[in-house]
């Protein structure tokens, strides 16, 4: 077993989408990023690699590189899990905050469960994302940011990791 | 095995009193909020929840909710444990920081510990606790503010979770 | 097995070194604390002594006492790592964030990886450290603050927790 973290934030802007889990959200604003800046999705993708020792999103997916452009994190999720299990690892569960001011998330969250779950090969309940404001507070309550952490806790097949 | 992350903050204001960990702490302001504001609970409480997948405090107990107006957080726990209990998980252990620029809250740990593990049926030594400030920057550092996050273990009875 | 989790966060000011995981940073400023504040150490060592219930990093060096002005972080560490040993505890995993917003970490973290798993006496594939900007926002992204979390697992030697 292995622990991991993952934490992103990124800016809340006009002119954006705003995907959150591969959902998108309908909201007059969207999180500014290379790639579809979501959030959770960047934060969960973190634990992962962190988890497993493989270092970050940003030394797979640069954001200087064009291939990433706009893309959808759902596919850098999946080709960081199909990264993880090629190492013999495979998911335990996923624990996650959100961190909204607005809009409410909570309808939408059995959709970004689901869609994390799916490209994992875990089950829904083995994913968990809750969301939470700031209470108004600092760049988050004022609504010019969003923030995600993860945890996660990765099982192995193998022997690569001789103590334990 | 299943990990857990939680998450809160709160309004630090004049003509409230300030509770942590269950213990009421001498100081001339405290927390906002719907309940007793007590924010190292509440990412207890969420951490709790997100490890065994199901949903988060707000989903358990609306702060829309006139029951829960002003009521003890660790009425909060102890139900929240009930539930996670129901569904075959114990606590393996907990580990926290509590994020609060003004009072030092050194001398209250040992009692918000007892708290929390009394309710959690768990040894006292199972339930850790840690204060720092935020080095005098933000919202925290100004005193407006005061956060928590929480780190748990779970471990299952019982066969719902078939891939572990 | 325990979890933990460790945050912590330094201003960044001129006349200082920067020093992160032991590895000094070449940059015009570095961060503030009694000893060297390396923020990514502390949030380290805080994770470790809060998944074996142990206090913190306050209890065990506190910043009034002068033995521990200036000093290395990475002798703080290697002293925490014998406390939690002689408690039965060895170190599974760790996994952490580096909030830095300048300068870039990137080409540092190898060396820092192995600094932490050569005194906890795992392997480097061990040891995790990611680094983020904060997209330019609050005191991180305006490059006054510096901030590091970190999750650990724990293993048990012997039969202290008998629960589990």
């Amino acid at each position: 077993m292995r622990t991991g973290i993952g934490y992103d934030s990124h800016r809340m802007v006009d002119g954006r989408k705003l995907i959150l889990g591969g959902v998108e959200i309908q909201y007059q604003k969207g999180l500014l990023g290379h790639s579809d800046a979501d959030v959770l999705i960047h934060a969960v993708i973190d634990a992962m690699f962190g988890a497993a020792s493989m270092g970050d999103i940003g030394d797979h997916y640069p954001d200087s590189d064009e291939r990433y452009k706009d893309i959808s994190s759902m596919i850098l999720l999946k080709d960081a899990y199909r990264l993880i299990k090629e190492n013999g690892y495979k998911v335990v569960n996923i624990d996650s905050v959100i961190l909204c001011e607005s809009p409410r998330l909570r309808d939408y969250i059995p959709a970004m469960r689901h869609n994390i779950a799916g490209i994992l090969e875990i089950p829904d309940n083995a994913v968990s994302i809750k969301a939470k404001t700031n209470e108004g507070m600092g760049d988050i309550g004022r609504g010019d940011m969003v923030a995600a952490m993860a945890t996660i806790l990765l099982a192995s097949d193998n022997k690569k990791f001789p103590l334990y």
